[in-house]
């Protein structure tokens, strides 16, 4: 039998899972921000908003017509002398004579005494009289103050992600901005020898670094301010260098690689003397994982391999992560298997799916080093750790991606 | 018998959508704009990507362990020298002599002559040899240049939207940039001598413009540059000069307001001398509709009341500027109605609904200055022309907002 300590010993999935979002949950008390909302498509409202305004703010025509009173216009045809024009934007403070109509523009102030409007389809304009066609009962095509949204009643709810039609309405009660839950801010860390920016004519042993850039990518898309996509070489004074200037300015620290068991590993090297705890995940990708608080800030430690840490954050943090940010929970459910799987014994199996309306077809192989596979797949495909093989037609829970 | 001309001879929403489609058709024929890979999330990417490398670059080892000859651990438990150590990062061009073991680290390059890898965990080491406990087969833990993606093969296709596994597999493949869709630039233009920015103290008739705003939410909801949200009075010579700075720097130009039957009409005053149609479409909220080329650039003019300016983008512009954006088409399905509705015959009527598993549910009234309560939809319910009631049950299309 071969000596696996790592596994047998290894932590769960949803063990780990817990322990992320316990290591992050004082992230959620953070002082909301007040942002223009011009500029708050997209964001969290922090509290409830009530309008500081009636709405309509006066009452007003809904039509281009006359204003007029009903029993005016109760018997038709009926010519009635024009007294006046109220454009949109008057004051309209000038009472409307008895037996006569005032000229109105939509949205214009209804002249005091007028109780409905005619529109101007309705009626024979001349220059200082109308003859009007057809009556209207009171309160027709009369916008009421208030009857859209009253002073001090809701708006938009607390946690409401901003959509267009909210940032409409927002700004029609002349609210300047509003308060939104203030973005995490976070740093991503990679670490390795053998990264080389993009671009880079690459020597041999060397790949290009796309893990702070993948998983830069994926916290931006769950809401996070991602203040820099920091690199740093193997040797245990840069990294811990870096790592200062991360954690004195973010939120959490993510890093990838280097917590392995080969003998190069700076993070481990680094973080266990400042307490951080490093062991295995009994997952596939993403076995090895550490979590550090540093100075007070939480430092997740990815494996490197480029799947490793995409899955990682997608299994461990998004969750915790997108529930801070105020946003609706990554989107779970379960999909017949369209192609049959094998998986190892003891671990739970994240393999890189794509659905379709007839289920979810594995598209790429397990290996944690297969980032273009990914590519192709838009769900993960979860293998729970005691199945180790499974026809198709089985049914699978997939974690869209 | 009342005179309606302007219903009467209305276009249809098909056909006035049709006509808007048509306007806009030239900014398909946008030259694609290199955005750094980092900076490419949600952004549509423009041609195919092939991969100018292959990846994995370099044969190399999938573990931590040790790089052997599968020959040489055949039989186990077998004692092998250690004969150096490969790190990642490192050329890794030492051969491994014959009946000896080379440490390496995972993704580090496997030494010529190893055709298999024993894992870390399977081993124990001494200083200078180890007894391996479990034999590897060859090709075990080892990973072949180009398994992943061989050179000139497809990265990401033509159209996709790039996600975060995107960006990762074409940082993966060493690009520093890639060609995406350039935004459409727009400017939105509000007319009204009523309406004023958020945060003024009202005089009497006086309204908050929303309008602009949540015409530019719109629109940067669906990928476009909104350059400007600019304002104009009532007067000719004000709008023309806005109108103009406006169609100087955009690819498209929306107004609100000014397009409908009163007598400060100023949008339809300055653009119909030249060549701007204006009409009815027959529709509720969105009437009046008015469109423009002004020195080869479309302008796009909506009717003034909030919902109007919402649901006309919504209803015309829409479906064109997420095609051009690059973007899926907005999502439309039937739904049975939850509340029973009223609907004036000859117009199609577009009303503001929330979904949910049951159904849709009406949740404002038909008018046109309802903004707040279109912050509760989700939804335009939508009602054909010749339908005036339908029944709780009743089966509807929707056009989620």
């Amino acid at each position: 039998m071969t000596h696996r300590p790592a596994t047998a010993s290894a932590r769960s999935v949803d063990e780990y899972r817990d322990t992320v979002a316990a290591l992050l949950a004082h992230l959620a008390d953070r002082t909301p921000e007040q942002v223009p909302v011009p500029d708050a498509l997209g964001r969290v409202l922090a509290a409830d908003v009530n309008s500081p305004i009636d709405l309509p703010v006066f009452r007003n025509s809904a039509m281009d017509g006359y204003a007029v009173r009903a029993t005016d216009v109760a018997v038709t045809p009926v010519t009635l002398p024009v007294a006046g024009v109220v454009a949109a934007g008057r004051p309209g403070t000038e009472v409307l004579p008895e037996g006569a109509a005032m000229k109105v523009m939509t949205g214009a102030p209804l002249p005091p005494g007028a109780d409905c409007v005619v529109p101007v389809e309705d009626v024979q304009a001349g220059a200082d009289r109308i003859v009007v066609e057809r009556g209207r009962a009171r309160g027709e095509f009369v916008r009421e103050a208030g009857t859209d949204v009253r002073v001090g009643e809701l708006v938009t709810r607390a946690g409401t992600v901003l959509a267009p039609r909210h940032i409409a309405a927002l700004a029609a009660v002349g609210l300047p901005s509003v308060p939104v839950l203030s973005r995490l801010r976070a740093v991503c860390l990679t670490t390795g020898d053998e990264l080389r920016p993009a671009g880079s004519v690459l020597a041999p042993g060397q790949i290009y670094n796309s893990n702070g850039i993948g998983l830069a990518a994926a916290l931006r898309a769950d809401g996070v301010d991602v203040l820099e996509i920091a690199h740093s070489t193997d040797d245990a004074t840069v990294f811990a260098q870096v790592l200062r200037s991360a954690v004195a300015k973010a939120d959490v620290v993510f890093t990838s690689g280097g917590v392995s068991k080969g003998d190069f590993e700076v993070v481990k090297e680094v973080l266990a003397p400042l307490g951080g705890t490093f062991g295995s995940v009994a997952v596939q990708p993403g076995g090895p994982q550490g979590y550090t608080v540093v100075d007070g800030v939480p430092v997740l430690s990815f494996p490197g391999n480029p799947v490793s840490t995409m899955v990682s954050y997608t299994v461990f943090a998004r969750p915790v992560i997108r529930v801070l940010a105020g946003l609706p929970a990554p989107e779970s459910r379960e999909l017949p298997l369209l192609t049959p799987v094998r998986s190892p014994a003891g671990k739970r199996q994240f393999l890189r799916g794509l659905t379709s309306d007839d289920g979810v077809e594995v598209v790429s192989g397990p290996g944690s080093h297969l980032i273009a596979g990914m590519a192709w797949a838009d769900a993960l495909v979860d293998i729970p750790a005691e199945v180790t093989t499974l026809a198709a037609g089985a049914t699978v829970r997939i974690l869209m991606l």
